[in-house]
């Protein structure tokens, strides 16, 4: 079965967000720092110019996600993409009433108002011998705090912002082991792939 | 002038503590999890056995580290090393009143009642060539906090612990820039050495 992915742009310190909201500049330096492109679905809002090392890492990404999973809230902030996700595959939208003015038809969104188990389920299935990512934001740890993620991606950024959104926040189902990481090291960031091996759940 | 270091076993999720003081058998399990000793200058309290990787990681601090600055609450809890820390080098205690019971003659202690810059200078000062280390604890934040470290050297452990003590908390600098890492992997732990580049004091 599809493996389930989080991944997320942290401080040294834990976050994914600096106090309020700031720190992206930061957060996603690595992202822009570079000389090789590397174009999404929707190069509009995202498309990286990063070193060689974290092209190759940005790419091995694009190419094993089937699915994601996002929040609802994330759905709106960015308008649903405008209609086309970066990564340019099915996209599970978890919220409580789908919307009614969204126009779904020839978009790649699906909304699952019955929970975020639910929607993993959905995408991995979904994602067949591919991989299904959930996140960014509040979905990623409430999905590996249910239990639901086999691998944790950490792009590590050489800064400490000292306070905001953490990553792990409110994890209750710690302790979590993980595995050694396979690590990637970019331009003002250090790639971190670990592999979920046990957990309260597990 | 002598660099100044900090340096923590620290969960990816951010703690040197797990709630309420536990999960050190996680965040210590690099330390014991090899085939390779390392011996201490106080081997009853600490020695080490690990994998070659750590224990090179390990023997390169003990080398390069000239001098330590602790706070007054760890030299309690450990009853002064019992005499000797366990890096062997001439230690200068953080403290508003020297300790009157305690017999200095003969052991590496020096009691700063003036303040943390103060026995970081002194530190450096003594460690001539060699570094000094501030930490662990609260210290190694609050020297972090003023601008006086210039080298972070995090021993991130694949364990998630959910709470405790976060090793960067209420850090008023911040944003604080670091370089990219030197990367030693080990075994469950992964070695990383980040200059201070940048903060609000740089």
């Amino acid at each position: 079965m599809a493996t389930v992915y989080i991944e997320a742009s942290m401080s040294l310190d834990g976050f994914i967000a600096g106090p309020p909201n700031s720190g992206f500049e930061h957060l996603f330096a690595w992202c822009r720092n570079g000389d090789v492109p590397t174009s999404t679905a929707n190069s509009t809002r995202v498309a990286y110019r990063t070193s060689a090392a974290s092209a190759a890492h940005v790419r091995e990404l694009n190419d094993i996600t089937g699915t994601l999973v996002v929040g609802r809230r994330l759905f709106d902030t960015t308008n649903g993409w405008d209609g086309t996700h970066p990564m340019g595959v099915p996209t599970f939208v978890v919220t409580h009433t789908a919307p009614e003015d969204w126009k779904a038809e020839g978009t790649p969104f699906t909304f699952v108002t019955d929970g975020l188990a639910a929607a993993v389920e959905l995408a991995r299935w979904a994602a067949g011998d591919k991989a299904a990512g959930v996140g960014p934001g509040s979905v990623a740890w409430q999905a590996l705090d249910a239990g639901l993620v086999d691998q944790v991606r950490i792009d590590l950024v050489p800064v400490l912002l000292g306070g905001g959104t953490l990553m792990f926040d409110r994890l209750g189902a710690a302790p979590v082991h993980l595995g050694d990481p396979r690590v990637v090291t970019g331009t003002a960031v250090t790639h971190l792939v670990y592999d979920v091996t046990g957990g309260r759940h597990a």
